[in-house]
């Protein structure tokens, strides 16, 4: 077996233990805390009771040298990057969930996240961690930045299109819509239940840091800078992100075009699954998986085109991916551990 | 006491009967029903023991003719029209919370509800019942329309931007979430409990009925047909709509142009709450009452304006708005049993 | 206009303010806090907006005499008892929310709260503030101890049963579900919404300070030391409580007395409905509501006898009781601004 | 690879086909259904893309023959006894997840299912389907009973005790409260969102069918015929049954026996966890899961014992014990395909 190691004691660090206990190539050998040394993690996770018995350590990276071959980082962002530096000095393979190696512009970093970056030297070394955009770098690559949860629901409708010049490269608005478990696990009053229960809100209205590192993507693959708004909401339910992505046909390209194109584009994944006509995705259908479902509206007479998506924040949107960044990593069959079916209803 | 009639027996004819619960003119005298005849208000609908005991009787419009001078007509569309058109013979005022006179182009009627339209001559009689935008004409009505749920919520934070030339009349995306309560009482698979808990998605992409009403309204306030993509989404909650609505600045305005208008036009409007800047509304915060609120974000590098607007669908987006339009029709004060708090948390 | 107070910024004080909102002789002068002290209450809790615009004063009692004829104290166990006093002496009627006042046996208190009581001479000066059961007392008194929210549930389906001896004293079983207000607006893990949400628990299982509070009234009722057992749990909602009360019928008692000396204890009491034959309470139906709404079940065959109440723990569970409590010392009408129905759905 | 089959297509059909979707022994080759001959699982279960592409068969029991191995009936109670019995003539293994053969009194199957049983002779050759107390007779069974999803979570902490003489066998109170899946997918008012959201009450109290099952297992343990009461309670959330069950120590037992017996008991099972001192269960730690877990409370007061479960309703509760059932009545390893973490939070 394999050896991990976890830094980090939150949702996704839970959800990487839930996952990794159904592999039978990789074991979870450690797990740091700040908060709950000496813990175990099936007093603090009792749904893991009976699949994880280890006791939270203190939280020092030189604890998983020697111990580990493979680390997922799963921390606030602005503290991933010595650890990370010291894992890749001892040849450890590294996975970050945090946001400290998404954006390859350190301006943008520090403009978002108010901070200096570490090394900012870094940053093209990270590879973007989605599999399906980047397979064959991330293979290659010791160090993976696992993308952010609103990130991976917008990019994987939005950049075959914008590729292949289908779609305009302005205008386009993302609607994202989702549960509370991607706020964390840390108690604040806009998680407390009362307060998200029964009602709906937007929040980070164009500032949230994910907006950069969807426009860094879209970029990427548009070729020139995309002009495109972001607007989370919180919507009273654990898990799931709905991304409604609002576009325009380019100039003289046929509505099919859109269909066809991310057909083919994804014909060949396994976690994606392009919906057929008439089919708008559900969240619930994704519950707990790592799939992403895209939906596509175009509209015949006006030339909108109109793509939903909906991912499990914590799975595809975070630990699930973080796992099939290290089934590649580790040369490892990228299903592993991550073949089964949402939990409906 | 002023006697009102209500014909129907499903949620929205619940909540007319809990708000004039607390109106001190106006009294209702008979509940019409079609599958509930005979059975008692507060049986159906218990937590209305101690103020209603009537009993539901046959859906015959007979019935109330001599006994009401207003009624309101709570009833799927297509249903509403033999039966306004007796009751304005009778001299009966008609607030209809249905879409039988909201659509003033037949055609368009045909087109969304797919049936030709009983008696087309009237849609220019009815008026459009958001009393903000109409509430002389109100005044002087015998017949109202009151508006759909997400019309309600769309149209407001907009009108007075199209019609003062704030934004542009193109690109305008209108994305919308409701609870549950505004697809009714009837059972259906899409309001299964498991089937909407824990879950959330779009419905009716680019073809829901509401579409063609905001546009109609936006369009008058235009005075030019407007551009708009609407695109509503169900939330697991009972009560809500919360609308995300898109648009650009228009050549040459300022960003604060967009504050400025918007509580200029409400500032003496009693049910429209413009939100001080950065805090943005919560369906929770009008739950149960009469309010719409209204949040402004505008971005300063591009030309961006996003307004979120919250109502309760069943109060301002339904009964609410339909008492609010039978005060304004009876010649009493607009307020009476409207000016309650919503109920939080 | 009577001047009351109100010290303590949480969930009850702001379901005060939407209570008395609509009073028409009573006003909210004062809202003392210690957290929040210069903050509007509207921008705090902004479905108040248009309610309530004060601003939270530092959290000293002598801020509110010579401004105050009434005090809600809405604080923390332990916090109340030298606020009392010095309302007390200043002729200031007090209604507390909180649990210092409820147990007329400090010893309770002490094993319970884990602090020793303040001022034991007060406790039987202070009236145990059901309406329903101590109306006269409570017309009389300066100092109501506001009853907690479980308690209500459990003693006003179960007092005229012991009473007058219909049910055996021994082998009660009270078994609530409370929705997550009632833990108030504290953030903490347990009421963290990804913690609560999509599941049910127990909780103080055996211990929870509402149980003694529920036994001294039964006990007072029955004339002797009942025996019982109270077990509260945590449902996924915002408001409600729902109590299922077991008991056995005393022996040589028809099952009928069950219903009939509930009927009639009840008969003229506004706030408690006695539920028809096959009709159990549903919390949605007292939803913001002062009602408490009992069901009854009696086995034929056992000697069983199932009463179910729901109320809303933040209205009869609290404020709505406070109100009408203040009422009754004011000598205004007992039901001022409590006549209305629940929101539903 | 094993065939099987299944005969209905509501959520423990769907179930079914999730969990056999990771059996590696077992596969799914038939679904016949009432309303959806001829629709593809996977557009009926869209969580199911990718894992099951099945068309479903008209519901005639005699496509199964020749192609299956084993067969999971999932039928409104009074459909499967023929059925049955035409699968056991051809020496296919049935597991019924109705009610149809878990009562072995068929008197009290025409007293609670209002119905003449098809087959009396049958019902005590099936097995009542709970391996931690059947093991050996599942195993050489050709027909097992699946229990019912509150007997269930019901039977398995008290069966121990009553065996071994620790709790009194009269004033039994089992009070259970059960998401909503647990009444299928028809869609029915009680069922509808906004009728069960934001609320919770008590069904079926005194009457349910359920009753007589629990009753049925727990005087089979006891040896004497068991007084018990059971009240099931509907709460807003899709999965997961909580029961609460109340009993006394019998004379002279001492209050540390009850975890004593209970560790003994289910020391070696693998999907009954009995959790240590003071941690009461939540249903959340077992979603989608099929463990059932077991929190302790002892009164060293009074004599008082509370005993929680908790279960999915869906899993161990329906098809995960189901599925438990066939791979002992294949001789297969027992916890193929069941070996999951719950899905937290």
């Amino acid at each position: 077996m394999i050896k991990a190691g976890i830094i980090g004691d939150g949702y996704t660090a839970a959800e990487l233990l839930r996952i990794l206990a159904g592999h039978d190539e990789v074991e979870v050998v450690s797990v740091l805390s700040t908060e709950n040394v000496g813990r175990r993690i099936d007093s603090l996770f009792p749904h893991l009771t009976g699949f994880c018995s280890l006791e939270c350590e203190e939280s020092d990276v030189e604890r998983l040298i020697g111990r580990c071959e493979v680390v997922f980082l799963a921390l606030p962002h602005g503290l991933s990057v010595n650890i990370a530096l010291r894992l890749l000095e001892n040849d450890i393979k590294c996975v970050d969930l945090g946001a400290d190696f998404r954006l390859k512009d350190p301006s943008l970093y520090r403009e978002y996240y108010e901070l200096e970056h570490g090394a900012p030297e870094m940053l093209n070394k990270a590879v973007y961690g989605l599999p399906e955009l980047y397979r064959d770098q991330i293979k290659r690559s010791a160090i993976v930045a696992n993308p952010g949860c609103f990130p991976t629901g917008a990019i994987l409708p939005l950049v075959p299109l914008l590729a292949q010049g289908i779609i305009k490269t302005d205008g386009i608005v993302i609607d994202s819509k989702t549960g509370v478990s991607g706020a964390g696990r840390t108690v604040k009053p806009a998680s407390h239940f009362c307060e998200v229960n029964e009602g709906i809100r937007a929040y980070g209205v164009g500032t949230h840091r994910h907006g950069p590192e969807i426009r860094q993507e879209l970029s990427l693959a548009a070729g020139i800078k995309v002009d495109m708004i972001f607007t989370p909401h919180l919507v009273p339910m654990n898990r799931g992100i709905l991304s409604t992505c609002y576009a325009q046909l380019a100039d003289g390209i046929n509505a099919g075009s859109v269909r066809k194109v991310l057909e083919d584009s994804y014909r060949d994944e396994c976690f994606v699954r392009v919906l057929p006509d008439g089919t708008m995705p559900h969240t619930k259908w994704v519950y707990g998986s790592n799939f992403l479902d895209i939906g596509i509206y175009t509209d015949t007479g006006s030339s909108r085109v109109i793509l939903v998506s909906a991912l499990d924040n914590l799975t595809k949107g975070a630990s699930g991916q973080a796992v099939q960044n290290m089934n590649l990593m580790l040369g490892l069959n990228e299903r592993k551990a991550l073949m089964y079916a949402g939990v409906h209803p």
